[in-house]
C-alpha cells in the first residue's frame, strides 16, 4: 500500500525514472526551503501533468472566511490560510518551437536528488519531443540560508541530436491561487510590474491582510560555459512578467539559463523600499554567481549539520529517515524570527492553513532545543507570550473572564482560526501544552529568567482559565473538566479526559510554585506581574482548591488511568483483530462509529505519561502502555513517535524499533497516502525525540539534571546524535556494545551517572 | 423583545400601518398555501426594500452540494433544498409612468389580512408617489384548495388625485434564486417561454434532479368593474416573460387586473403535457372568474374547519393562535399525497430544507389523525414504508448490516441529506419515533391490518438497528448506547441518553409483540414477512436479550432517569437564575459552554415520559418535570408543546398556559426572533396537541380506548374542540363550570367514563 519508489541513500532523497502519478507525491517530499520561505519541488519547465504549485513565505497569509455547513457560536470569521505566492522559478522552454512539457514528451534516464547534506535539489533527463527533438536537462535550484530572500536555477539543456533554436522565456506569474480556496476568491492583487535588462519583479498585495511581496527575477546566460549576451523580448501580462531569450544552437552544444529570484516582503522592509530590495537581491546574486551561492549554501547546511547530525550505522532507510525528518524541520524553521513559527505541513503544502498548532510546544521545541541556540526555542515561547492578549481575547469570545487565556487550536497571529467545534473549543489540553512548553525550555536550559520576564503571565492566565473551566461534582465531590477533546481526536466531547485533567492539575501547581520562585527572587518582576495581573492569594488558594481535588477517571480493576470516564463502556478488541479491509478506519468507518469505537488516533494517556515520566513508575508504564497501546491505530502522525519513546522507555526495544521506522518514512514512503498534499513536517520532531529521547533515552527533568539510558535496536550496527546542552555540543554513540559520550572538540566524557555538570 | 404589531383577532391575522422592518416577518406570517403548493406573502408590486422572495412546490427540490467546512466519513453528498420556483404573482405597476413601489412612497392605511376562515391574503392601501400622484390599492390573493394547481389575483386601483395612466405588467419570473444556495448556484434551467393572449407560460427544469414546471398566467381586466380589453405588449426576456398593459384613467377610475397563475410540475403529468395543462389551468380559472373561484376556496376551507376548529372563548390572543397554526398546518399538508410531508417551514422560507423531519411521527401524525380521515396519517406512514430501502441503505453507509435500517434525520427522498456528525450520525433516536407513529397509529384508528401489511418491515429493520447499535459493557453488565445526541440538541455524543435507550428497548419489545401477533392473526403476511427479511427466532430471541438487559441511567439520590449517562457531574442552576442578558443561550454562548451546562433545548427525557406516559406514575412525572423543567431553555420550537401537555397531566394548569401561549404564539409575537425566515410549522402541531392532549387530557394507549380529561386555564371562559375519532367527529366543550362531549349531529354523548365505544 505505501509508496516504495524513494532510493535509500545515506545523505540524499533519489528518485529515478520518470513516473507522471509519483510527480505530486515527489513534488512534496523534494521540496526545499530555508526556514524563511519555501517551495514544493516543481518543475521549472511547463507540466501540463497533475500538479500542485506551491510557493510559499513564512508568516504571509490570508484570512480565507469560514466556511462550515451550520454555524456554531463562537467559530473564529477566517481560517488563516498559507499563501500560495507568485512564482518565480518558471521557465517555458520552446526547442524549434515545440513546448517543452514532461507529459507530453518521452523521457529517459530521469532522475531527482534532494542533497540534503548541501541544501540544493537538482533533476537531470533526457527529453525526446513528439517532433524528435531529443536534448538532455540537468538542473539545479536552492533556497539560499545565508541569503534568506533568495533562490538561485541553474538549467542547463544539451542538444543532443538536431541543430536549431532553444527559447527560454523565464518569468513571474502572480496569477496563482491556493486550491484549497473556500470560495475560490483569489487572495493577491497585482499592485505594478517592472521590467528591466534580464531582470523584472511584480509588485503584489495580500487582500485583506494586505502584505506587500516583491517578487523580482534575474537571469543569465552560457553557452557551453561560457557566458553569453541574449535579445531579450519582454511580455507584462495582467498578472505576468515573462522575458523571451531565443539563440541558434547546434547538436552538443549546453545552453544554459542561470534565474535568481527573491520575496521582500513588508514583514522586513518598508512598503517604499521593497521593489528597489527585490532588485537589489536578485543584481547581487547574480553578480556573486550561482557557484559562489551554491558554495555559501554548502557551509550553511554544513553549519547546521555540525550540531543536529543523527548517524544510523547499518541501516540506510533508517538514516535516510531521520536526516530527512531533520533536513525539513530546518528548511521549515530556522529559530531566527521570534513571528514565525512551524505549519503542519511547512512550506510543502497548503493543506491545514495556520502555522501553529500546538505540535510546537509538544513535539518541537524538543528538537531545536537539542540542536540548536537556545535562543531558538526561546523564540518559539515568545511568539506565545507576544500573543497572550489574543489567547485572553479568545477565552473572552468563550465567556472567560478574569484574564483567563485559551491559546488557539490553529493560529497565524494569535486569534483561532479553526472551525469545528469538537477542536476549536474542546481540544483545550493545547493549553496546557504552552505551559508544558515553558517548563521544558527551563528544565533544559535552566534559564529561569524567562519565567518572571515572560513565562509567568502566560502561566496566571492559563491557570485562570483552567479554574473557570472546571465545575464542581457533587456526586463525585471532586472537580471535573466535562466536554473536551483530548489529544485522541477520535473521541469528541468527552467528560474528565485524562491527559487534559491531569495537565490542568499540573498546570495550576507549576504555576502557583513559580510564583512562589519568582515571589523570594524576582521580587521586582513579582511586583509588575502582581499589578498586572491582579493576583491575589485568595485566587491563588482557590486554583490550589481545585488542583488538589481534580477527578482523575481510573479502573481499579485494570490498575490504569482511564482515557474518559466511561471509557470501560467501550468494547475493547485489539487493533490485531481488526480486519486489514477496514483499515485506516478514518478512510473505512463512519466517524460515528470511529467515536464510539476503543480505537485511539494517537497517544493520549500516554501522552501524559510521555510528558510526566518522572512521575509514574516503570511498572505504571508498562501497564500503560500495554493497555493502550494494542487498541491504538496511529492514524495521526504524531503517534508512532510518543509510543516509541514510551516503548524505549520500558525496554521494548523492537517495539521502538517498528514504531520508529513508521515515524522517520511517513512520508517517504507515503505511510498515510497523502504525501501528495505536503510532508508532515511537525510529527518530524518526534522523529528526532524517538532517537534521541527514545534509544537515546535523553532526559531533563525539573532538577535540571541530563540523563541517558541508551539501547539500540538489533537492526542497526551502532548510531550517535549530537546535542546542544547549555551552549555545549555533546556527541552520544551507541553500538551493540558500547555507549560513549564526547564532548565538542571530541573528546570522551563520562556521562554514565548523568548529571548537568558537563557545562 | 417579542413582536407585538399582529392584531388580536378571532378568524384572522390583521397587520395596520405599514412598517418596513416588518415586511420580511409578514411575508412569513402571510404566507398562503394548499399543500401541493405555497409562498410567502411577497408583494405583487415592486418593492424595493428588504424581503424575501418565495414560491415553493411541494415534492420538487434541489440535492445542493454538501457544504461543510471539514470532511466527515458518511457524510451525505447533498442537502436536498426546498426550492424557490418561478414568480407568477409578480405585477410591475406605473402610475404616470413611475414604478409603484412601497419603498419609495409614502404609503397610508395599510392594511393587511390573512383571513383564515376564508383562506385568502388581502391587502389595502393608499400610496403617494414621489411625483404626487395618490392611488388607493385593495388586493385579493389566494392559493387554491378545489384546484390544487391554481391560484388568483384581483388587485384594484382606486384613481384619487389625478388623470393619467395606468401600466400594468404582469409577469412570470423564472429568473429566482434560493438565498440560502451553498455555493450560490442556479438551481433552474429554462427550457422555452410560451406567449400567447394574455396568458404565457415558462417550462423550466430543476438542475440534477430533472423536475419539469410548467408555470403559466392568465390575466383580464375590468374598468369601473366592467371587463374591457387592453392591447398586450410583450417582452420575451431569457428567463422572464412579462406583458405591458397600459390605459388612461381619470380621477375616481378603478383599474382592475385579475392575474390567474398555475404550476404544474412532472410530478403529475407527463412532460409533453406540461404546458398544455399550464395554459388549460389558467384559462379555465379565468373562465370560472375570481369570485366564482373565491367562493369555491370558501367552501372548502369551512369543510376543513368543520372538523378541525378549535373554540376559545374569552382570550383572543389564544384564539387566534390555535387557529393560526391550524390553518398553517392545512396549508402545508393535506394528506393526499404519500410522496409529500410536512416541511419544518412549510411553504413559509427555504430555511433547512428537506422536508421531513421526525417531527412528523412525534408532532404531527397526531393533529392529523385528530382532525382529519385516518387515511391522511396513513399516507405520512406509507411516506417513510416506501422510503425503507433507502433508510437501510442509509444504515449500510454507516456500517450497519442484515438489513438495519437507519431513517433520515432530514430527507426528500428517502435519502440522508443533513451533514452535522453529531446529528446525522447520532440522533438516531429518531428511528424510534417511526415505531412510534405506527403504534400510536394503530392505536388511534384500530387499524391494525396496517401493521402485517406494511410497518412490521419497517419495525423489524429498526429492531436490527437498535440490536446493532448497541454494545454490552462488561462494567455495567448491560447494554449501552455510546455516541448518541437525544432530542435535547444541547448535549452532543453522550452515552446512555434515557429516552434513546428507553426508545430503543420499547422499539424491540414492540415489535416482538406485533411480530407475535401477526403470526397468529395474519399467518400469510408473517410468511412474506419472514421470507423477505429472513427473521429467525434466534435473532429475535438476542433482540430481547438486548432489550431485557438495557441500561437506563438512574439517580437513586433524586429519583429521577438521568437524561445521560454523568448528567450529575454538571452544574444544576434553574434557568431562573440566568440573567437576561445571557438569553437565549444559543445566541449569546459559545457552543462548547452550551453542551456542558445543564441547560436543555427542548424536551429529552420529557419527551420519552410524554410518549409512554401510561408507563409512568403521576408522582413519576411529577418528579421528572419538577427535576427538568426548571433548566430547560425552550429554545426550540418543538418544546412548550410536551412540557405543556405533562404540565396539564400533572394538574399543572397555569403552567400549562404559560407554556401554552409560548407554542401557539410563536410566530405571531416572533418568540424566537426568526420568523422572517419562515414560520415553525411541525411545531404547531404541538400547539394543537397542547389543547387536544393537554388541557383536554385526550388520550388513546395500546387498549384502544378514548379518555380525555378536561382542566381550563383560569383566563378562558370556555374552550372546544373536534376530534376525528374513527370516522366520528367528537366535539368536546370544557367551561369552567362544566364539560360536554357531543357527536357530529350536535347531540350530547357521554364520554366521561373514557372508552373507545363512541364509534
Amino acid at each position: 500500500m505505501n509508496k516504495n519508489y524513494i532510493i535509500p541513500n545515506e545523505w540524499s532523497i533519489l528518485e529515478e525514472g520518470f513516473d507522471n502519478d509519483n510527480v505530486k507525491a515527489s513534488e512534496s517530499i523534494f521540496s526545499i526551503g530555508n526556514g524563511a520561505m519555501g517551495q514544493r519541488a516543481n518543475f521549472e519547465e511547463d507540466y501540463s501533468g497533475s500538479t500542485l504549485q506551491g510557493s510559499y513565505i513564512g508568516g504571509i497569509y490570508y484570512p480565507d472566511k469560514t466556511r462550515v455547513g451550520w454555524w456554531k457560536n463562537g467559530y473564529p470569521e477566517y481560517f488563516a490560510k498559507v499563501l500560495n505566492a507568485p512564482n518565480w522559478i518558471g521557465i517555458h522552454i520552446k526547442i524549434n518551437n515545440t513546448l517543452l512539457d514532461l507529459n507530453t514528451c518521452k523521457v529517459v534516464d530521469f532522475k531527482r536528488e534532494l542533497n540534503m547534506k548541501e541544501g540544493w535539489l537538482s533533476r537531470s533527463f533526457n527529453a525526446v519531443l513528439q517532433t524528435g527533438e531529443e536534448i538532455n536537462v540537468t538542473t539545479k535550484r536552492f533556497i539560499s540560508v545565508a541569503f534568506n530572500e533568495i533562490g538561485a536555477i541553474e538549467y542547463t539543456i544539451n542538444v543532443v541530436n538536431f541543430s536549431g533554436t532553444i527559447a527560454y522565456t523565464p518569468y513571474i506569474d502572480a496569477g496563482i491561487v491556493n486550491e484549497d480556496a473556500n470560495y475560490d476568491e483569489y487572495f493577491w492583487k497585482i499592485l505594478e510590474i517592472y521590467d528591466g535588462e534580464n531582470a523584472g519583479c511584480i509588485l503584489s498585495k495580500t487582500l485583506k491582510t494586505e502584505f506587500l511581496v516583491a517578487t523580482a527575477m534575474k537571469v543569465s546566460f552560457a553557452l557551453n560555459n561560457k557566458e553569453i549576451k541574449l535579445q531579450q523580448h519582454t511580455q507584462k501580462l495582467e498578472k505576468k512578467l515573462d522575458y523571451t531569450y531565443q539563440t541558434k544552437v547546434s547538436k552538443g552544444d549546453t545552453l544554459t539559463i542561470f534565474k535568481y529570484g527573491t520575496y521582500v516582503s513588508s514583514l522586513n522592509e518598508t512598503p517604499d523600499n521593497l521593489v528597489k530590495k527585490a532588485f537589489q537581491n536578485v543584481e547581487e546574486a547574480e553578480k556573486l554567481g550561482f557557484h559562489n551561492l551554491l558554495e555559501t549554501q554548502k557551509d550553511a547546511w554544513q553549519k547546521i549539520w555540525d550540531t543536529s547530525d543523527i548517524i544510523i550505522e547499518g541501516d540506510v532507510k533508517a538514516q535516510q529517515g531521520i536526516r530527512f525528518n531533520i533536513f525539513q524541520l530546518n528548511q521549515t524553521y530556522m529559530g531566527t524570527d521570534a513571528r514565525l513559527n512551524i505549519g503542519p505541513k511547512g512550506f510543502t503544502g497548503e493543506k491545514y492553513g495556520g502555522s501553529t498548532y500546538w505540535d510546537t510546544e509538544a513535539y518541537c521545541i524538543p528538537f531545536y532545543m537539542g540542536t540548536k541556540d537556545a535562543s531558538v526555542a526561546k523564540n518559539l515561547l515568545l511568539y506565545r507570550y507576544n500573543q497572550l492578549d489574543k489567547a485572553i481575547e479568545n477565552a473572552q469570545k468563550l465567556g472567560f473572564t478574569n484574564g483567563a487565556a485559551l491559546y488557539p487550536m490553529v493560529t497565524m497571529n494569535g486569534e483561532e482560526c479553526h472551525n469545528e467545534w469538537e477542536i476549536t473549543f474542546e481540544e483545550i489540553h493545547r493549553n496546557g501544552a504552552m505551559v508544558y512548553g515553558i517548563y521544558n525550555y527551563v528544565n533544559y536550559t535552566q534559564d529561569f529568567d524567562y519565567i518572571p520576564k515572560y513565562g509567568l503571565e502566560v502561566m496566571i492566565a492559563i491557570a485562570r482559565f483552567w479554574y473557570q473551566r472546571v465545575n464542581y461534582s457533587s456526586v463525585k465531590n471532586k472537580y471535573v473538566i466535562l466536554g473536551v477533546t483530548g489529544p485522541n481526536e477520535y473521541e469528541n466531547n468527552v467528560n474528565n479526559n485524562f491527559y487534559t485533567n491531569y495537565l490542568a492539575k499540573w498546570c495550576i501547581t507549576y504555576t502557583v510554585d513559580c510564583l512562589n520562585e519568582v515571589k523570594h527572587n524576582y521580587t521586582d518582576d513579582f511586583s509588575r506581574i502582581i499589578a498586572t495581573t491582579k493576583l491575589t492569594a485568595e485566587e491563588m488558594y482557590q486554583w490550589l482548591n481545585v488542583a488538589d481535588n481534580m477527578y482523575l477517571p481510573y479502573s481499579e480493576e485494570n490498575q490504569v488511568y482511564l482515557q474518559q470516564e466511561g471509557f470501560l463502556d467501550k468494547e475493547i478488541i485489539p487493533v490485531s483483530q481488526l480486519p486489514v479491509s477496514e483499515k485506516p478506519i478514518n478512510q473505512k468507518w463512519s466517524w460515528d462509529r470511529i467515536l464510539r469505537s476503543c480505537y485511539i488516533k494517537q497517544a493520549d494517556v500516554l501522552q501524559g505519561m510521555f510528558f510526566f515520566e518522572n512521575k509514574f513508575s516503570k511498572e505504571e508504564l508498562e501497564r500503560h502502555f500495554d493497555f493502550y497501546e494494542p487498541i491504538t491505530v496511529h492514524e495521526s502522525s504524531l503517534s508512532p513517535c510518543v509510543h516509541a519513546i514510551l516503548a524505549a522507555s520500558i525496554d521494548r526495544t523492537q517495539k521502538a524499533y517498528e514504531l520508529y521506522l513508521r515515524t522517520a518514512r511517513l512520508d517517504l514512503d507515503d505511510y498515510n497516502h497523502e504525501v501528495e498534499e505536503g510532508c508532515h513536517i511537525t510529527s518530524m520532531a518526534g522523529t528526532w525525540m524517538s532517537i534521541v529521547q527514545g534509544f537515546g533515552g535523553m532526559r531533563v527533568w525539573d532538577d535540571g539534571k541530563l540523563t541517558f539510558n541508551p539501547q539500540i535496536p538489533k537492526e542497526w550496527k551502532s548510531y550517535s546524535f549530537k546535542i546542544n546542552f547549555r551552549g555545549q555540543i555533546i556527541t552520544v554513540y551507541k553500538s551493540q556494545t558500547t555507549c560513549k559520550f564526547y564532548n565538542e572538540v571530541g573528546e570522551e566524557i563520562n556521562l554514565l551517572e548523568g548529571n548537568s555538570k558537563v557545562k
